[in-house]
């Protein structure tokens, strides 16, 4: 049951995944006489945790009596809201079971410690799934830099576009559908200049509901244009410069009410690493690129994707723009391939 | 059960499909007494067909109290062998159950009323995978062409051989395993000179045996090496050669054994139309291509391919031969389209 439990806790963190940045989702449930009497979740920075949440659905009597499973282990530290670990104590709470070792030094252990030093009993349970799901957690807090995953979409013949780049509807509705779930369970989405003069995306969620992101754009030049579509449909929008930005394309940026960061261009051209780095320091955890052929490429090349998708459609575009330049024979070496099919398209996933 | 036993015939057939054309192939039981007391398969051409077989594994008093159940309607003329109505009828069985009308004008109806002028109960049961299993034979008996099943193996890059068309190693063992798994299933393997010239392959059977089946090559003007592997490793090899061939060349390469048809180059090359009705009359129901993307590329866009198979490899080549040339935007236009993974390949197989 224990597992169970705490497989419960994982669904409920998962309606939130991509919404919670820089915390990660978290799902806790209160369980009193084997039976689930409260759920919660904890809906985004700012929110309250999860484990409020579920005991704000249980009148305290039944909290004393009752075992609070959550998915991450409870904080112990005054963040944007109180640490849960002192409700957890001033509701008496029989017992406490977590699933995911909080990584934050701020936390780990510590959470559970403070607990138990004011008698509550702690079990600790590991679930490979629930780890699964902090991977990206672990990794920004480890590194401070978000996991990436890159997608592309080409025909049978390898090209993304038609002739000039010209946009070419590449991916069926299935497929479609799949890249729109990708964006909603990632912080923040990733795309270029190019692309947004090239297709002029939305780059929001459009799912049963339409729900928007934060996109940020890499845009050495500032060559995105004021009225892109991003900028109704996006959370928020970041554009990153460089040195050589014009100043009259930053300040007209600047008045759509996009953030702005200048990075360095060390080769005359923006650093994944540093990007990464700007990325992370934004708090993402998980990243997910739309961009050209040559920014996926140069992902991959530089091994700073963690995930590659690339979709494949059944038809042929014949004279197009390639999906792949010349000396790309290492790409995707050493990932861990599966094919998925989607609708009529197929998906190759690569993972590292 | 009825079905059940004729799915049981269906499966001794499938042992032999690909190895008794210009038969089609098929499976037979004698049922006693609710259990299968004899079973058989036609082995090839020129052999007992399977009622026989079946009927010569139960002594004649059980064949008496016996239903004789058959993938095919039993034939009822004279061929290499005598007409299996005769045994039916001979042998006094009780029922004979058959799944798929022969088509064969000769046949169609007349092996049932046979049976039956002589008393023996008959049942006509369709089976859909059994009708699915004799789609060629139909089509052969009415078109005299056989039915068509193209492959390409290609690249992410949609390559499929290095520069000036060296040959690589695209395809992971388990799609090389589908491939022979096909080479078996059909009656025939079709290549071109220029795939014997550059790739020298052996178009045998390697599953668990190595089995040869009949080769034939497109070969306008006679050019495929004496000393090529297929006159070692091919049950026949045929060679389909233009007006034009030289004549030393085809003396050459009629020393080695194989059989030689001169075929019209209306367009001064052989026509497609023109090597399947050649096909035909030799009695192949089902041809298995491989060759290179030009002739891949005719089948389908003269349509006269029932099946195509893709092969993807999560390789990229880089700078090499391309899988697609220009002007192909409708090659598959109206095929019904599927995905399967094969080991680390994907396949994608499109029917018409």
């Amino acid at each position: 049951m224990t597992e169970n439990f705490l497989l419960r806790t994982l669904e409920l963190a998962q309606q939130r995944k991509g919404f919670c940045s820089p915390n990660p989702a978290v799902g806790s449930i209160v369980v009193h006489q084997g039976r689930i009497a409260g759920e919660g979740t904890h809906w985004a920075a700012g929110h309250a945790h999860a484990e409020v949440e579920a005991l704000k659905e249980v009148p305290d009597s039944v909290a004393r009596e009752s075992t609070v499973y959550v998915s991450l282990e409870p904080c112990c530290h005054q963040g944007k809201t109180p640490p849960c670990t002192d409700l957890l104590i001033q509701k008496r709470v029989a017992k406490v079971v977590f699933s995911f070792e909080d990584p934050n030094p701020r936390v780990a252990g510590k959470g559970r410690a403070k607990l138990e030093a004011s008698g509550i009993e702690v079990e600790h349970r590991p679930v490979v799934a629930i780890d699964a799901f902090y991977k990206s957690y672990r990794h920004w807090v480890e590194h401070r830099t978000p996991l990436v995953t890159v997608k592309l979409a080409m025909s049978l013949d390898a090209k993304v576009a038609g002739p000039g780049g010209k946009p070419v509807q590449i991916t069926s509705p299935e497929m479609g559908r799949f890249s729109h779930l990708q964006r909603r369970n990632h912080d923040a989405l990733l795309t270029s200049a190019n692309t947004v003069l090239a297709d002029n995306p939305r780059l929001n969620v459009r799912l049963e509901e339409t729900l928007s992101k934060p996109v940020v754009v890499l845009d050495r030049l500032g060559r995105t244009p004021a009225d892109a579509q991003i900028f109704t449909t996006a959370q928020s929008v970041t554009l990153l410069m460089g040195m050589d930005a014009p100043r009259e394309r930053r300040e007209r940026l600047a008045a759509t009410g996009a953030q702005i960061h200048i990075l360095e261009t060390p080769q005359g051209c923006l650093s994944l690493p540093g990007v990464l780095a700007q990325l992370g320091g934004m708090g993402f955890h998980e990243v997910w690129v739309e961009t050209g052929p040559a920014l996926f490429a140069a992902f991959l090349k530089q091994r700073l994707a963690h995930k590659a998708y690339l979709y494949i459609a059944p038809i042929l575009i014949g004279e197009g723009f390639p999906a792949f330049g010349e000396g790309l024979s290492e790409l995707f070496a050493g990932g861990a391939m599966s094919w998925e099919p989607q609708g009529r398209d197929v998906c190759l996933q690569v993972v590292w």
